[in-house]
């Protein structure tokens, strides 16, 4: 920018045009707000000026507007490689996967009575020195009932199910009648598409012989979508999950909680007679999470409820793969519980947390807690 | 979990012993509420106990508390697995930075007018009708002053200045005083650590020939750390930025501009007679982002204040990182700006935005809004 009064110029005359641009707007506003029947065929012309750098660029000359645009397309080239980017990360998680499944696997013994974990697997050398004192006590006390129950109890009871419960996003779906069925949930795997294939990945929920159902495996797989939408390609923003699909549980008789039959009066037109007739009618159930509403071709002829039953569903599969199936223990403590909510350690924390303000309090503190805000830099993170 | 009738009963033992541990709290934390002195010491008590999962834990023999302990050792394993990821995800960027860089290079051109874009890389279809309208618009709207001024205007003036005023993480940071300097910013770029060196990115502010600095370029390091913290591995959530270097700027003499002088009254004890001295104060200026507070060994040693300050930092450098230089024309024209917001694109979203109630409203919308929702389980993303 050798001349330099130049664009100082240039930049006091549009920011002069932007001001005249968005006082414009108000008034147009107005007259909207007072003309709802106007309203929808402005919104349009709306969108484009309501938001004040659109308008900063309208003083600019043909020239610069033909620069820009071409900047934009350059952006759009961004894009596209940015999904290729995001195509070789799940090809990393799908290597790693593959690290992480002999370690899930002793898991999935150690909580299933398979095997008990040896002396040297057991050792849990806190550096906190909270968890050790929490640990000594633990041990105290359960002394009084170990003899008991030492004998009896195989694995870690209810492992999954207690992860059911203290997650609210699934507690919310799970109903008295699921939670008998769901204390025979013995393992949660994530298995990825393989190389070449379509990106997605598959929930799979193994459940030990039960009275429920004949199905030892119950799977749900999320389709996911590396690449810019054409009609928005700057809203790209990684992989989205696109569709899902769920499974057949093959119920046994008389145990399908997803359905509840209800009598039905009728009457009989000609005759005036009344009969009584049963049908079956769907039922609130964590077992609909394997039957999710389709999603049409293009995502939009879906009403509103159902987007939003559906966004929700693509959610939980989310937090399955990313949180819970990593870090399960974490959540049969609650220690992810509490990071989660970005469980403060700092006094200050704690006093709003005991008096019982946790939630609100935590999020203010959340925004000036420079410890949570210095871990927000992580190059891949989760939402 | 053949024995269900068992694990039943445990799970509801459990559950009774979880409701009474819970009571207890409530009661101690009264205690404490009541008498402040107590406070400290019983925090790290109440740490470990003030969530109920980990209460409910208690109620377990000890032989399953050890396999509880075996998951825990399991999952610092996959901490420093998943730390590796990280890495690997590092270099993938790196290999993509090199990917992106062409594309980089010719936006530099055409910004500074080095290079003037040929119709085919100037060509932009929107496949957004609005769009399409306003760059009508647009295009009658300039040939008014389009003779006039068509011939001066070279490349896209003050485009990074521009960004700096609509982002206000950088607006909140620039003083008046800053604005002309900034005017000859040409280039942000982001560079990466070489492989095998220890994780970190550089950002490289290049400036145009002026009569501020004498620097070509300012820089600013952050040093990055994926591995687990050994006090606390299950916070583990990917690459932290645990420190930052910034550089020497050669100010011309009197621009410096994150000094201020100030004249200083000092009266002589024995004799009583007044001189008035000069002397160099620090002056707000987005220039001092080149000159951070240093982080001690430990982070701790610093005071709240100060750790703030450099978490603020630590943001603006990811943020520059992840979105403003791999971004850089959406936030030149607002666009990525609205993105940021969650700005809505149905008509609810823009009644509520005519009323001036962008913010709140919006942030309601992400929370109902399927499009937003079913967009977050993208799998690699910057918070």
């Amino acid at each position: 920018m050798a001349d330099n009064s130049k664009t100082e110029d240039t930049a006091s005359e549009s920011l002069e045009a932007a001001k005249n641009a968005s006082n414009k707007k108000e008034k147009l506003a107005d007259q909207v707000m007072q003309n709802p029947q106007v309203l929808a065929a402005l919104q349009e012309r709306l969108d484009n000026t309501s938001v004040t750098p659109s308008s900063y660029i309208e003083t600019f000359p043909k020239a610069v507007i033909r620069r820009i645009d071409a900047l934009k397309k350059l952006q759009v080239k961004c894009a596209h490689i940015e999904a290729k980017f995001y195509e070789e990360v799940h090809d990393l998680e799908r290597k790693y996967a593959a690290l992480y499944q002999p370690l899930f696997d002793k898991r999935r013994e150690f909580i299933n009575g398979e095997a008990e974990p040896t002396d040297a697997e057991a050792e849990w050398h806190s550096e906190n020195e909270d968890e050790e004192k929490l640990a000594g006590e633990l041990k105290n006390a359960v002394v009084i009932d170990e003899k008991a129950e030492e004998a009896n109890v195989k694995g870690i009871p209810d492992f999954w199910f207690t992860i059911f419960r203290n997650v609210d996003m699934l507690s919310e779906l799970v109903q008295e009648y699921d939670e008998p069925i769901l204390k025979h949930l013995q393992d949660i795997k994530v298995k990825f598409s393989e190389p070449g294939q379509p990106m997605s990945f598959s929930l799979e929920f193994h459940f030990g012989p039960n009275d429920y159902f004949s199905n030892s495996v119950l799977t749900k797989t999320y389709k996911m979508k590396s690449e810019p939408d054409k009609t928005d390609p700057f809203s790209f923003e990684g992989p989205e999950i696109v569709d899902c699909e769920g499974c057949t549980i093959d119920w046994k008789k008389g145990k399908n909680v997803t359905v509840k039959t209800i009598k039905k009066k009728q009457k009989h037109k000609g005759r005036g007679t009344v009969r009584t007739i049963t049908k079956q009618v769907p039922n609130d159930s964590f077992f609909n999470f394997f039957s999710p509403i389709k999603v049409s071709g293009d995502g939009e002829s879906l009403d509103e409820d159902s987007e939003f039953t559906l966004a929700a569903d693509f959610e939980i599969g989310h937090f399955f793969r990313e949180r819970i199936v990593p870090r399960a223990v974490l959540y049969f403590t609650g220690e992810a519980i509490e990071d989660d909510d970005n469980f403060e350690e700092d006094e200050e924390g704690e006093e709003e947390e005991l008096e019982g303000e946790e939630e609100g309090e935590e999020e203010e503190d959340a925004e000036t807690d420079p410890k949570k805000e210095s871990s927000q830099p992580a190059e891949c993170k989760q939402q």
